[in-house]
């Protein structure tokens, strides 16, 4: 590998420890760095750095935010009293592109995993209880993932709001539309059957 | 997009922009560099630009590398009069991983393609007869791609070193080790049935 220059391989590697690039994408990402014209890479870089340095967690809704409060929690347009607890910030991006959600998310940063030895303590769960005690919520919507480690998440979060009278639902799990049944595994095959809704 | 962070969708947009990073790729980027340790954030900042900044041609073949004359020129254990013409260093590397070719390289940093506007003056071609004038070489073996611009640029160059009387070899076109001659095009086909050799 170091034909060419330590310094295209050591960007090589970089690229190479982040996820989802293999080796050969992150050779041709370094070679192609190394051929941008310099204030684009220095745009690269500066975004790379800023992004890192300048993030924190949103003071409400614990997402990832450059400001104190997140966009959506600052909102007046937003329906404060509906909580949709999604697990990153990934998922509530993926919930506002809908466009249709109105209520406002609180991000768990993570679900409980007693395998990855994560606990309810290292979510964001503490900051969903708080608000729940001092905001005035009508629905809390569970919507982490439909896996293992979503699912416990939704179990447990559900049990300790239900002293608290706020009613708790789940998004609906089932067939994807547009999914073929013949390529869908039994699990959610069951799920979809136990979920029917009348027509 | 906006809904989340500002810094983290600028930070996917420079992502987005670089070759075989698509949208989501591009956004899961984003999102892991925020929870990285800052410190491995620096050195990946750190290494785009030193890359950028400290490359340049090496002073004889004109590859990519960080000293005037790159690791293989200035070896003592290669084959200095056998010179393998390449398109780019991604090419020299791919013989270099082989570990059997000891020769040195020419890197053209390009291939002559009419249809780009790349002429013989747009690659480093000049830097090559200037070598054939000055080093003792006994061969040159010309590696540029199998593509229209790699043969053209083959056949030029070729043309060019002829009247020197210095030799001058392509490497071999057919199919390749493991290929299946049903998934093999016609024009490959016929190219390794013209090159075929007594066993």
């Amino acid at each position: 590998m170091d034909s060419y220059s330590g310094k295209i391989t050591r960007l090589a590697e970089q690229f190479a420890s982040l996820p989802g690039i293999g080796a050969k994408s992150a050779q041709r990402l370094a070679f192609h760095i190394v051929s941008m014209p310099e204030e684009n890479v220095s745009a690269l870089a500066e975004a790379i750095l800023d992004a890192r340095r300048n993030i924190r967690f949103c003071k409400y809704c614990c997402t990832l935010t450059d400001e104190e409060v997140c966009p959506i929690c600052a909102s007046d347009k937003r329906d404060h009293s509906t909580i949709m607890v999604v697990e990153n910030a990934r998922d509530l991006a993926a919930y506002e592109k809908t466009g249709r959600y109105e209520g406002v998310y609180h991000v768990l940063q993570g679900a409980i995993s007693p395998a990855a030895g994560i606990g309810p303590n290292e979510i964001r769960l503490k900051e969903l209880m708080r608000r729940l005690q001092s905001e005035d919520v009508k629905e809390v919507i569970i919507a982490t993932n439909s896996s293992l480690e979503g699912e416990t998440t939704a179990m447990y979060i559900s049990k300790l709001i239900k002293p608290s009278g706020i009613p708790v639902t789940r998004i609906a799990s089932g067939v994807p539309v547009g999914g073929d049944l013949e390529n869908i595994d039994e699990v959610t095959l069951l799920r979809a059957l136990d979920g029917r809704v009348p027509l």
